[in-house]
């Protein structure tokens, strides 16, 4: 049995007294927490490093399926919703083109549903460095695990961390001024897809993006902790389907955190 | 020629020396303006009244193509990526569903591209009466006016006039608690498929969907006051790409105007 440990936020093993104890603590603490100031709670203490967003500035969203969020593939203009999806990435841009009208930013996606690291690399001339982002935000790690559970992928741990390491690598030597943000990969645990053989395996994952994130100065954005937080106010079917993605409120949940990266 | 009076926001006929003075007068005021107060500014002089969401509130967005956004019409269910579309329904539904975790919103998207008040009549026993909405969010006009420059639709504001208010009265009669929302009709002149034939005979539509409003004890949402505010600090063509269809930016301004209108 694992259960959310609210120090830290990675699921722990334990036995049911100490998990009694935390459930307890949690229910405790239920009333005073309310949304906003989950998000921009969180926002605060991990984020002291902020992005700076300039005139012109090309805003580039990476990942997998989380990112992806139904993008139209034949669409590539930025600031267009087909190209931009229905997910964090299109809430996003919309509350920075109407927060930074002045900007003239050109946002884009170009996630992909069912990207490993090493798929991105594969695609990463055509679909980063040729984009040339001033911010570049990459979610990558979920299926680096997920497809090691459901059977075809031998990638481990290491595989990912070698993987997005020479991927940020190429990125700063092609690219040595872009401003990064590094989200990590979350998985809702007891929300169907997401089951005890994820944890606490998965938080390797977890913790390598923020390392990663670390070493190259990005911004991290805790989104695990975010959707943690967030349960304490509705379940986690509420903010994911599967627990992999995110439904509509969690997507904005994951937009709004992305938004405050963002010097004002 | 036309121009933006500030002071009731209807653009007039006006002769150069007034026009004149009036741009003087917006550039002078231009520096003091932000974003943020806009939407917020706008509200709050308009929407003295509010909006309650209660629990497993319905949310029903109806309208024509700027509420529509390509949404997919084969999906019906409520809080869907797809079935709310890519505009401001999704944008503000997203904001809603983060914001009020615990109500269990329902919230669906029912425009239609085209549509004037009379097809919303056609179809509002199954669009509308049957998911019976505790709160009601109706933007409908703009093609009214506008099919009667492109040719076909004989139409007058009588006839925007009398439909509304049928519709209305008929929606009142099934639903007497209902709470509505009426978002005022908008066309920004000078961007593409706005032109001078638009005004001042467009602001009729305005007006009326205001009186409507006042009328039916609806919350009105000034959306070309909002527009017009909005090209102070970008051009029309940042918020719109046709002067009809908002842009990304557009949309979430919308939506932002419309979540100002729920009671916190």
């Amino acid at each position: 049995m694992y259960i959310l440990n609210l120090n830290n936020s990675m699921p722990q093993k334990t036995n049911s007294n100490r998990r009694n104890f935390i459930r307890n603590v949690s229910l405790g603490s239920l009333a005073a927490i309310t949304l906003p100031s989950l998000v921009s709670g969180t926002a605060k203490e991990v984020q002291a490093k902020k992005i700076t967003l300039k005139k012109n500035a090309v805003v580039l969203f990476q990942g997998d399926s989380i990112t992806d969020s139904g993008r139209k593939k034949d669409q590539s203009t930025p600031n267009n919703a087909g190209s931009l999806g229905n997910g964090y990435a299109f809430l996003a841009a919309a509350t920075l083109l109407k927060q930074f009208p002045d900007l003239n930013l050109q946002i884009f996606n170009k996630g992909i549903s069912g990207n490993k690291v090493y798929q991105l690399a594969e695609r990463w001339e055509e679909d980063c460095l040729k984009i040339q982002p001033d911010v570049l935000s990459i979610l990558i790690g979920v299926n680096d695990f997920w497809h090691t559970l459901t059977g075809n992928y031998k990638g481990t741990i290491k595989t990912y961390q070698d993987d997005f390491t020479a991927l940020l690598d190429r990125t700063k030597q092609k690219l040595p001024a872009v401003q990064l943000v590094i989200g990590e990969p979350f998985a809702v645990i007891g929300v169907k897809a997401v089951d005890e053989k994820w944890y606490p395996a998965f938080n390797d994952y977890r913790a390598a993006a923020k390392e990663i994130a670390t070493k190259y100065d990005a911004v991290f954005i805790p989104y695990q902790t975010i959707f943690d937080k967030a349960q304490k106010i509705a379940p986690g079917s509420y903010w994911t389907g599967d627990g992999v993605h995110p439904s509509i409120a969690g997507a904005e949940l994951m937009a709004a955190s992305w938004v405050e990266t963002v010097k004002k």
